[in-house]
Order: C-alpha cells, then structure tokens, then sequence
C-alpha cells in the first residue's frame, strides 16, 4: 500500500490532477455509513470556483448518499491501488464495507462528513454545487472546497480506463510549457 | 505526420478513445469557414444514445461557429501531433486558416459539415444534444452521431493535460478484465 504525505492544495490547480482524466474513487457517508465507488466520467468545469462534474449511476448504492448527503470526496488513486479500484468496481456497499473489505483507511475530512482515502494520491471534497442535472443526466456539479495532495511524485502513475477491463496508467512527461503563450495555460 | 487508415466504429464503444481523458482537437464550421481548438474538459455521459459533455469557453473564436452551426467533430490526436496541439491552443481562428498554419487535412464528414482532422487518431461527429447548458456552464452536451477509428495501433500515445504546459503521454497497459464482474465492465 501506497503510504503518502499529503499537503493542502491550490484549489485553482486541482486540474493538474483531474484533467488527465483518471479513475477516480468517490466516497461518501450518509447516516453512520460509508461507501466508495470508481468513477471514470468527469470533468473540470471551472477554475473558480473550482467546478467539477461527475456522473454517477443512479443505480450505484453510492448514489442516493451521495444525492441525500449532498457531499463527496474524489479521491486520485495510483497503479498500486489497482485491484482496490476494480473490487471497488465489482461490489456494491449495500452488502459489504468497502473500507474494511479492500483494507482502505478513511481519514476525516475537514469540509465535509464523507472521508478521505488515506491510501490515495490526492482527496478533493466537495459540496454538492448544482443539484438541477441530476435527475436528467446522473450528472453532478461540485464545488471543491478542499484539496489534499501527495507532495512526492510529482507525477503519478494514475489510472485511465479504456472500458473492457483494460486500463491505461500514465506514461511519460513531455514538457512544452517554452512553446506556450503565457495566457493561454 | 501520421497517416492512419480508419473504419466506422460503434457509437457504444466510443469511450474506449474518450474515458481515458484525452487532449482533444474540436473541428468546426460556419459560413464557409473552418477552425480548429484545442480542448481538455470534456466527459462521457452515456452509452446510448452516444453522449459526449464538453466545456467551450465563450472567449474562444469556436465558440459561436459552434453554437450556432449546432454541430462539431471531436478529433483525438496522438502525441506525433504535440506540437499542433499546442499552436492550434496559442493561436486564434479569428486570424489564421488553422488547417492551412499547421498542416492539417480537412476530410469531409459523414453526417456534419464540421471536418475532420485527417491526421487525427479518432474522429467523432458529434450534433449539439442540448443547448440548455451553454449559458450556465459554457457545458455543450453532444449526441455522437459517428465515429471514424484507426484500426492501428490499437493503444494510440495520446496526450493528456497536467497544466502549466506539461503533457502526460499515455503509458503502458493494464488488462484486468479477468478480475472484472462481466456486467460491471
């Protein structure tokens, strides 16, 4: 298991973690009860306040927590958390606990009653920001209030899902920030 | 430049070149007049129909050829093309011929007047699906109406945004569909 030393984070950077479009590990507590799943369709949605998008199934055990609760944390898992991530998949919280069953420790959060993946690369949470596409399109719009990240790598070896079971962890560095304009970062 | 040969792909699968989140070209025309944009913030929303949710910030010259022409191609290209990817962000439509400025190719799509990028690794026609969300989110929900794949290499280097003009290529692969509930892939 991965074990991290995490800082707070500029919520205005969160993107160099979710924009690179890895699986993400939400989880969420509602009435003494925790929960996680593994999400893989999401987006940023703004720099500030830090917006975030994600669909989750209504059918996810996750899903009416997470709605009633109104709260979350998106939690940045690495490779070496690979098989957490599909049990995670595989299993419904109606039946097990997720924590105690895949040997994750949840840390309190400070914003919100949801925890934190301890043994993840980064731990965003979030308040529920726009409830209004839920019931149309699954689709959640959070506000990031909060933002824990590993200090060491600075690059990690996320995980991107290619659907059939296959994944694709993150690959090399290729840095071109000479070539930018300065604006458009 | 690469040079790919492409078949139609089924709409269902489109996340496999969509989920892993990434860097895309978004093709565009009105009034006889084509651009190009690069764009990071984007999602997948559902199966079928096909539905594609992307952020397009109402500063960029695209968008009103978007908005009002109700169509798009989201072109996916590999890292061959970094350096297109990072001119076509720098620079804007409003004064250059993009195609033309960076070598590009126009190719005519199947169901959009929007063209697609030839030396891209995946075209996705896409039509506008709900304008509801521009005003509040800048959000354009698309319905992909077709899909153009190459049929190799089958795992594309594509590019993957951290910011501050860093690029994450797509790494090495990670089947693990043994372990995968088959309903939940």
């Amino acid at each position: 298991m991965p074990r991290y030393t995490k800082k707070n984070y500029p919520l205005v950077d969160i993107r160099r973690h979710l924009e690179t479009g890895p699986i993400v590990l939400v989880s969420s507590a509602w009435k003494g009860k925790t929960n996680i799943m593994t999400m893989g369709w999401h987006m940023v949605m703004e720099f500030s306040p830090a917006l975030f998008g994600c669909y989750i199934w209504d059918q996810n055990h996750s899903f009416e927590m997470i709605r009633r609760s109104r709260q979350c944390v998106i939690n940045v898992p690495t490779v070496d958390l690979a098989n957490q991530v599909v049990g995670i998949g595989n299993t419904s919280g109606a039946s097990i606990d997720k924590f105690e069953k895949f040997g994750l420790t949840a840390d309190e959060a400070e914003e919100v009653k949801a925890p934190l993946i301890r043994e993840c690369y980064a731990n965003f949470e979030c308040r529920l920001h726009d409830a209004r596409l839920i019931e149309r399109y699954s689709l959640f719009v959070w506000e990031v209030v909060k933002a824990h990240v590993a200090t060491s790598p600075k690059r990690p070896k996320t995980m991107h899902y290619r659907g059939d079971g296959e994944f694709m962890i993150a690959g090399r560095t290729l840095n071109l920030s000479r070539k930018f304009r300065a604006d458009r970062l």
